[in-house]
C-alpha cells in the first residue's frame, strides 16, 4: 500500500530509505539539542552523504514546504538545532570527511559533519594548528560551529569561528548549491557571501563543506591561575597582559567566587591550587614559539601584578598535568547537571568596564528574588563575554526560568550589552532579540531571510519569528 | 524661474545648496577616482554632514531613481567610486569626525569620511594602535576602506579591513538608517549584517559611521631587506618566518627583479641597501613588545636563511631612517605615473605555491606579445596577493589595456587564482568576475543586491552588471 500523500513517504520515495529515517526508528539523539527543551520527534531524520544529496533533500522539502532543521553535533545551548514539530531533521553527520590539508596554503577542507576535535587532531598531525576551540570540541561539528559563529577559549587571540573560515559550500533553501571553497587569505572578487551563512544558525542555507584557516602551531603553551583582589584588579591584569604579552595571550578566563568556590565544594576532586579566598579568579594562558621567553614574560606579568596588589596569589603550571588541572576548574561547567540539576544558562556580552557591576547586580538580584538561588558567574571576560547560570533549588522541577531570563536580559539591556555573545539566538533568546537589535536591524535581517528563503523552510522560528509578525509596538 | 522638472534642481530644492553642488562648480576631484578612467561630471555632487542628511539624499534619489555613487578618498583603483553618467556623487568627506576612542573597549568610533592616517594618529595619541594600513593612507577614508574591504601591508598579521570593524552604521538605498555601532568583540545576536556591507563597494548601502577595533600598540618594530636566491627560497623564508616569528611577523613583501631593479634605475634617489643582484627581494617587518628579543629572532631567521642558501644577502634596519628607506622601495609604486606613465595595474590572488610560475608566465607572456613591454611584479605574497603592472612604451597613449587584462586574467583563472585580492571589482574587472566566481555565486550576489537595492540606484554597474543581464552562456 503506497501512501504518497504523507510527506514522510514522499521523502522516502524520492530520497531512499538509506537517507531517510522515520517514526520510532529516529533515535533519541536526533530529537533534541543541548538547550534543555523537551524532545521533539521530527517527521523524518535525513542523513545525506554528499552535497548533491543535501541539495536533493532541500529541493523536495522546499517543494513540499517542509520545515528543515539542520543538525550538527547538537551541542548548541540556544535551541538552534532543536527539532520543530513536523520538521525534517537534516543531519550532516555523514559528511565527515577531512578532504584535504594544504600545508602551502595552511588550510584544511572538511565536510560539515567533521567533529571539531577530529579536525584539530588532523591539523596537528600535519604540523599545523586549528586554533578554533571550545568546550564541546568532542561532539560539536564544523558545520554547527560555523553556522553559529562559535567562540570559545581562544577568541582573544584568534577570533570567532568567522575568522577561521576562508571558504564554504552551502546549499540554499531551494536546493541551489553555491560552492565557494576559497583558500586564499584575500579574495575581494565581489560580495563575500559566506559571511551571510556564518552565524545565521542554519536559517539562510545549509553549510556542507568548509575551508578552514590553519595557523603556525605554537611550540609552547602554559597557564597560570591567579587569585585577584577584585574585578577592577582583574581588569588591570588584563590590560597588563594585553600589552605585556601581546599575541602570546591566548586565553583570559575570569571566574567569580560564586562559581569558583561553589564548584570546588561540590566537586572535591577538582584541584585547589590556590590557598585562601580571593575576590576573583583568573586563568591566563600564554602560547608562543619560545618557551623560555614566554614563561619569563608570564612570570614578569604576575610579579608586577603581585607588587601592585592586583594579584594576591598566583600559581604557574609546572607541567602539562597542571595545565589540565587549572583548565579542569574552568571546564567543570560540564558537570552542572550532576552538581546542580537544571540551570538557566546565559551567554551575554558586556562592555568590559560594566561587567563587574553587572555581575553584582545579577548575583544580588537573583538572591533577592529567590532567596536560595544558586547564581554562578564566569566567562571569557577578555572578549567582553560573561556566562551566568542560575538555579533555584526550592523550585525543584518548576524552575522560574522565564522570570530569570527576563531579569537577566533586562539587566544586560540596561548595561548596553548583548543577549548573545557566542551561543546564538536559537529559539530560547528569540523574544529578547529586540533588547539588543533595533527595529531597523531586525527589519534588515528579515529582508535577508526573505531573499534567501522565501518559503521560510530553513530552521523556521530560529533567530527570527516565523511567519514574520509585524512588531507594532517596537517600530 | 524654477525648473523643478530637472532632477538636479529637485535635489537642491529638497536638500539645499549647502549640500548640493551642480554643474561647473563640481570640482575636478569629484569627477574621477584613481582607476585611470576618463573623468565624468556627475549630475550633482552632494556632501552631507550627518547620517540624517545621507538618509535624506538616498530617499530622494531612490524616489527619483537617480544613480548614487558613494565617494570616500577616491583612491580606489578598480573604478568603484568613479562617477557614472547622470549620477549623484555622494561624498562622505564632511562626515570626518573621530567621535570617540574607548580605551577600555579598545575601539574607536569614526565618521566614514575620516582619513585613515588621521584615524591611525588618533589611535596612537590614545596609546592604542589601528593596525589597518595601506599605501593610500593619507587620502583614503574609513568608509572607502571598509566598503572595499581593503587590505594593505599588515594583513598577514592583522587581517583585512573586515577584521578591524566591530560595528557600522549604514544607510540603505531607500534611506533607512541601520545603526549597529557594536563595540563588543563577540555579539552573536542574529545575523551579523555589517558583513554584507564590508567589501560590497557601495552597492548595497552607504556606510556612514564605524566602530574600529584597536590593538595594543607594539613597542618595537623593525624590518630587513633580503636578496633571495629565487621564488622557492622566498617561500622557504616565509615558512620559516611564520613559524619562527609567529605573530611578530607583520609584513612579508616580495619584489621580483623586474620591479626592484626597474624602480631602482628609474628613481636614483631610492636607496640601494643590497649589493649585487639577486633572484628575488623580500622585505620582512617584525613588530612586538620586546625590542631585544624581536631583533634577536629576526637575526636568527636571517642567519638560518643565509646558511641554507635561501637568503643571499640581507640588511637589517639600524634606525627609523633605514626602516623608511626600505619601505620607500616597496612604496615607490606611487611613482608609476612619473616613471612609466599609464600602467595596467593588477591585484590578483594566487595559491601561494603557484605564484612563482604565474609571475614567470605573466612577465614572459607580456614581452612575447609586446616586445618592449615593461612588466613589474611584486606583492603581499604572504597573503597570496600579487600585484602586476604593465605598460607598452611603443603603444604610447594607445595602451593595449584590454588585451593585457584578458591575458593576465586568463593566466590567473588557469592557476586557480582570484581576479581581485584586495582592490575590489569596481567597473574595471566586472567583466572578468565570472573567471573567479561561479554562476551560482554570481546569482547569489544578484539576489542579495535585489533584496537590498531593488531599484538598483546604489553604484549601478559596479561589481555586478546593471541592469542585470541573463548570462545565457554561463548558466
Amino acid at each position: 500500500m503506497r501512501m504518497t500523500s504523507r510527506p514522510e513517504h514522499l521523502l522516502i520515495e524520492h530520497l531512499g530509505a538509506q537517507l531517510v529515517t522515520v517514526g520510532e526508528e529516529i533515535p533519541e539523539r536526533a530529537r533534541h539539542d543541548w538547550s534543555g527543551q523537551q524532545p521533539v520527534c521530527p517527521l523524518a531524520w535525513i542523513r545525506p552523504r554528499s552535497t548533491e544529496e543535501v541539495s536533493a533533500v532541500l529541493r523536495i522539502c522546499n517543494e513540499l514546504r517542509l520545515a528543515v532543521v539542520p543538525q550538527g553535533g547538537l551541542t548548541g545551548l540556544a535551541g538552534g538545532a532543536h527539532p520543530v514539530a513536523g520538521c525534517v531533521a537534516l543531519s550532516l553527520e555523514r559528511m565527515n570527511g577531512i578532504e584535504e590539508i594544504d600545508p602551502a596554503m595552511a588550510t584544511m577542507t572538511v565536510g560539515a559533519g567533521v567533529v571539531l576535535e577530529a579536525a584539530q587532531a588532523a591539523a596537528e598531525a600535519a604540523g599545523l594548528f586549528l586554533a578554533l576551540d571550545l568546550g564541546a570540541r568532542g561532539s560539536c561539528t564544523i558545520g554547527g560551529v560555523l553556522a553559529t559563529n562559535a567562540g570559545g577559549n581562544r577568541v582573544i587571540r584568534y577570533g570567532m569561528a568567522r575568522e577561521h573560515v576562508l571558504g564554504v559550500e552551502v546549499v540554499l533553501a531551494d536546493g541551489t548549491v553555491v560552492t565557494s571553497l576559497n583558500k586564499m587569505l584575500k579574495n575581494n572578487a565581489g560580495y563575500d557571501s559566506k559571511q551571510l551563512f556564518v552565524g545565521s544558525e542554519g536559517t539562510l542555507g545549509v553549510i556542507t563543506r568548509a575551508v578552514l584557516r590553519l595557523q603556525p602551531r605554537p611550540t609552547f603553551s602554559t597557564c597560570a591561575l591567579c587569585g585577584c583582589r577584585d574585578f577592577a584588579a582583574a581588569m588591570a591584569l588584563l590590560a597588563a597582559a594585553r600589552s605585556g604579552l601581546g599575541p602570546s595571550l591566548t586565553a583570559f578566563e575570569v571566574m567569580w567566587p560564586s562559581f569558583y568556590h561553589f564548584m570546588g565544594e561540590k566537586l572535591p576532586s577538582l584541584p585547589q591550587p590556590l590557598a585562601g579566598r580571593h575576590g576573583i579568579y583568573v586563568l591566563i594562558e600564554v602560547s608562543g614559539f619560545d618557551a623560555e621567553r614566554e614563561a619569563e614574560r608570564l612570570e614578569a606579568l604576575l610579579a608586577k601584578g603581585l607588587e601592585a596588589g592586583d594579584v594576591e596569589d598566583a600559581v604557574v603550571a609546572a607541567s602539562g598535568r597542571d595545565v589540565a588541572a587549572f583548565w579542569a576548574i574552568r571546564e567543570s561547567v560540564s558537570e552542572y547537571s550532576k552538581v546542580i540539576g537544571k540551570v538557566a544558562a546565559f551567554d551575554v556580552g558586556l562592555p568590559a568596564h560594566a561587567t563587574g557591576q553587572v555581575v553584582e547586580r545579577l548575583e544580588a538580584g537573583a538572591v533577592q528574588r529567590w532567596p536560595d538561588a544558586i547564581a554562578l558567574s564566569y566567562g571569557h571576560v577578555g572578549d567582553s563575554n560573561l556566562h551566568f547560570v542560575a538555579n533555584v533549588p526550592s523550585a525543584g522541577a518548576e524552575q522560574p526560568s522565564a522570570e530569570i531570563s527576563a531579569f537577566v536580559y533586562e539587566t544586560v539591556r540596561s548595561s548596553g550589552g548583548t543577549i548573545s555573545a557566542e551561543h546564538g539566538i536559537g529559539t530560547l533568546k528569540r523574544q529578547y532579540l529586540p533588547y539588543t537589535r533595533s527595529p531597523s536591524e531586525l527589519d534588515l535581517m528579515r529582508r535577508i531571510k526573505s531573499a534567501l528563503d522565501p518559503n521560510g523552510i530553513l530552521n523556521p522560528g530560529k533567530v527570527l519569528e516565523w511567519p514574520p509578525e509585524p512588531e507594532a509596538g517596537t517600530r
